[in-house]
């Protein structure tokens, strides 16, 4: 057969296999290894599909050729595939099994001398890689994190819309919608002294797909917040699988949503298991058994409260008297030495908190008895109420928290994580799941002495009109949740209050009036005017997603080309000076910080 | 059955039918429209899905709370469904041969009076509409476009991953990227005194992603100029299908891009015909026969260049002497007014022309005899001549157009349309798709009487250094297309210049120095040093996509939440001022023009 050849390629780099033993191919693709073996060239020719192994002997014509070729060269080779002599072989890559003989090559692209290998995985500097991001990209790991992202986002849409929903795309130059953050600004050219802003979310646009009767809006939507850069959030911008239904109740989004995760986790973990059903655990409980409102539940440990027991007055533990005391149990712990005591004392001092109190439990003719150094203050009765709380047996131990309520809870969740951690308790290969429900509505602002919003101004309050005008405001839950994986919150949402008349109610009650609404929201305050419908949503962080699942613990190595943690993206070089003329047309002059 | 309803509903408006009747159900949505029919209430009620019509007659327990109600507030009503009375049946509805009779209402949002009816078809002011944009979208027409915008994009979406294409998300705060248009800039509070850029196009992020060796890249991607609206340009930003492909040939690029396209537009065209096999028309060509680069091949008019029979020396017609001629053809304008002749005539002096001359053709004796006012210039040898390359017979006419090459071509194309549309020669219902191919690569640039790039300087020369280093500028060619449909350019294309020296030789040739690159184009040149494979793209745009395929002259309509033409969000209140605090921290200052 003598087709000509495609300009470039006949076959990609993964395909060349035994069935094609004994014909002439063409390649395209960067050389990732050159070894020389005894006068003959061995390539590793890559492309994106895979890696092929490529021969030059010194009797081929493309041998003077080949003696030139660096690392990294783009390069076309034509040659015959050949199997490879017997125990060279390697049936760990699909092409193992062949080389290509080269009779010719063209080199398509030279490579300089490079600031980043490609082939190994040595570790580099943060900035060489995203300078030399390109580089980075053809590594392996980070190109198979990439590919990952986008089966995980295609998962994603995939379902979402065959459960129903469609995607819509909104407006990224906007107006500042207050979500918390820092607005990123736009000046505008046609209106001086004017600024659009990015959004921070399209909360907004996708309530406002609900008025205009949409019925089932999603969005893997670009979102923007001039933040301080962590781990697990970009500086600039990170995407969101944005959710929002009309005519549900809050049992609807975590059946719609549900499958979604479930589907899309069960797809990537790689075998790992996935919260079937995931449990719904309100707020105060979630405070209570894991200190935390995003609790991880591959810790088995579960928080007992025994502020009663310490109360008692057989009881002289002074420390703890008029205190909230929470128990975080730690199985096994009798057997630990000393030092393990010790080192969370030390860690919970760290924290700010005056140490971690402990008993050890023992076995004594049959009976469970405390050690260590706060038994003595504990009674044998109180003890047992306390082991019973905890669920301890002999051979385990239980922690205290003590302190006000908040700040005994939160170091409780803290010394949970540890205990589980130390102890190797914790699941490592699970995917835990769980909704965070029955939020408050309204909290107490210390600061300010008054009632304030505790998370979402417009989330629906529970009980509606009537729980605002007659219940005390602290004792009101919002239709409010959290979908928690793995002690990570992917996203917060809610049953939205569409109502115009309770909205203004629920501001009025934290001290803002009407004005405050038109001001802020008049976009939606004023479509809320004209025939809402009930209506939720969500809007799980989709980085946050394909972290979890590619197992990484930084945002950059499952983003395409991010920015460093200054908000620099130094491949690009921006942010970068503007010229005057920029500046002039839209209405701005510099105002620089003096030179200090 | 006694199964509890859903809070809001069992079924959709778009439901009911025959199968239900006698069947108690529960819907919400809107009020549609609310008739009184003789004290019996009739309201259409509406969501997403459909329309159903209600029913409340006096004996109804509801029917008090139904009186209340107007158009658009969103109830929840329960009620039974039964077939309609017979005559009354509407059998274009998919709800048409049943109604509800309603039990219960439950008001779940009222509206207040309706700046704009949701139904009905009347027009409104654009402010109006854009202002109330959730009004706006839940009339038919809007929404439907909207639905149909999605419907298109996932199809776009699926047949490219067919086609082996992946998606990837590229960076929207970056830096500037010359493309031609003006870039919105954003502040940045970490660098004082910097800006980050939104993208014109994601151009050299899909060019880094060939050179990361990602093979085939699309994005569904969000673009913003900072331009002058159009009616076929939104303000601020729009979506493109942006497409990059590695080790390909133009022709590569072609094959990948008919079956997307052409199978989008035949999903959605609703029977129109669409282009089989696009045909490559070369830009010289196309400025030829159709004196444009973006034909209108629904249009059969072929234009035929008539210099020659012009300069004839038998020839007296001196106007046209020393002039390119072209020739229009006219196919049975021998019937038509002297009135026709006139309005074109007039219409090509409004243009900036001296007029356009034509000849009728008759039939005398058997042979082709030419008449009007200018045919006695012309005897009968060159009459017939060009007739010939005019492809006319006896009752058509022949118009021409005179002047400079460029100016005489395109007034010939623009005659060409108006001739077309006038005869009713243009077909109406088919999508007609043509590449344009063979850009030069060069053009004269007689202010500055230098050379300069046509297009797009990063596009590959025809014949590469060779032709660079031999060949006179203004004969060489780029690996540069346009696709056009209906005589809408969707979108330029190039195979790129990959080849850093390649490109600092076509820089030199129109007078810039490396440095240029360097400044403006950094991060791709830079990359293009480290083994860049040869790669080439597209970039259809989606809005004009869907308002082809819509039958929409304005985006507005194809668009969910628009800007109007002075660049405002009008719904949201975009632009609009920063607070001191604001402008502090992005490090700037307003530097408003001097009232007037």
């Amino acid at each position: 057969m003598n087709r000509p050849f495609h300009r470039y390629r006949s076959h990609n780099c993964g395909e060349p296999n035994e069935a094609l033993a004994g014909e002439k191919i063409r390649l395209s693709g960067w050389c990732h290894r050159i070894r020389d073996h005894g006068g003959v060239l061995f390539i590793d020719l890559r492309d994106h599909y895979g890696l092929t192994q490529c021969v030059v002997d010194p009797d081929s014509p493309a041998f003077a050729q080949a003696e030139k070729l660096r690392s990294e060269w783009v390069v076309r080779l034509d040659g015959e595939v050949r199997k490879r002599p017997a125990g060279t072989e390697n049936p760990d890559m699909p092409t193992g099994l062949v080389e290509v003989y080269v009779a010719e090559i063209e080199v398509l692209g030279a490579a300089a001398e490079l600031p980043l290998p490609v082939f190994g995985d040595q570790l580099y500097p943060e900035d060489t890689r995203l300078k030399y991001r390109f580089l980075d990209l053809r590594r392996e790991k980070l190109h198979q994190n990439i590919m990952l992202r986008g089966r995980i986002i295609d998962s994603i849409r995939t379902r979402m819309k065959q459960a129903g929903f469609f995607e819509f795309q909104t407006p990224i130059l906007t107006a500042s919608s207050p979500e918390g953050a820092r607005d990123f600004l736009v000046p505008s050219r046609l209106h001086p002294g004017k600024f659009y802003a990015l959004p921070q979310a399209p909360q907004q646009f996708k309530q406002l797909l609900m008025v205009a009767g949409f019925d089932r809006y999603f969005q893997i939507a670009p979102c923007f917040r001039d933040e301080d850069a962590r781990a697990d959030r970009s500086p600039g911008e990170f995407y969101q699988l944005d959710v929002e239904m009309s005519f549900v109740t809050q049992e609807d989004v975590f059946e719609a949503m549900e499958p979604v995760l479930r589907g899309v986790f069960e797809e990537f973990s790689g075998g790992r298991a996935v919260t079937q059903k995931f449990s719904r655990i309100p707020f105060r409980e979630a405070m209570l058994k894991y200190g935390s409102d995003k609790p991880d539940l591959r810790n088995p440990l579960i928080i007992a409260d025994i502020t009663e027991e310490f109360a008692r007055e057989d009881v002289s533990f002074k420390a703890f008297k008029g205190k909230t005391v929470r128990a975080i149990p730690a199985p096994g712990a009798a057997a630990q030495p000393r030092s393990f005591f010790d080192k969370l004392n030390d860690w919970a001092r760290s924290e700010g908190a005056p140490g971690l109190g402990y008993v050890i439990f023992e076995e004594e003719s049959g009976a469970l008895i405390g050690k260590g150094p706060i038994a003595k203050f504990i009674p044998a009765e109180a003890q047992a109420a306390i082991g019973a709380k905890a669920g301890v047996k002999a051979g385990d131990a239980v922690f205290f928290s003590a302190g006000e309520e908040t700040a005994a809870a939160k170091l409780a969740g803290a010394a949970r994580i540890r205990i589980g951690n130390e102890l190797g308790l914790s699941k490592t290969d699970v995917f835990e799941f769980c909704w965070i429900v029955d939020f408050p509505m309204y909290e107490w602002n210390e600061e300010d002495k008054k009632i304030d919003f505790s998370h979402n101004p417009f989330s629906m309050p529970q009980g509606g009109m009537e729980a605002l005008e007659n219940q005390d405001p602290l004792t009101i839950l919002a239709y409010q949740y959290d979908i928690v994986c793995n002690g990570v919150e992917l996203s917060s949402g809610a049953i939205r209050n569409h109502r115009p008349d309770i909205m203004k109610k629920a501001f009025e009650i934290a001290g803002y009036g009407e004005e405050t609404l038109i001001e802020k929201f008049g976009g939606m305050y004023r479509a809320f005017q004209y025939g809402a419908p009930p209506h939720g949503g969500i809007a799980p962080g989709v980085d946050r997603i394909v972290m979890l699942l590619a197992g990484e613990e930084n945002l950059r190595e499952v983003t395409l080309f991010p920015m460093n943690q200054r908000a620099e993206d130094l491949l690009m070089g921006a942010p970068s000076e503007a010229t005057m003329k920029q500046l002039r047309e839209l209405h701005i002059r510099l105002n620089l910080p003096e030179k200090g």
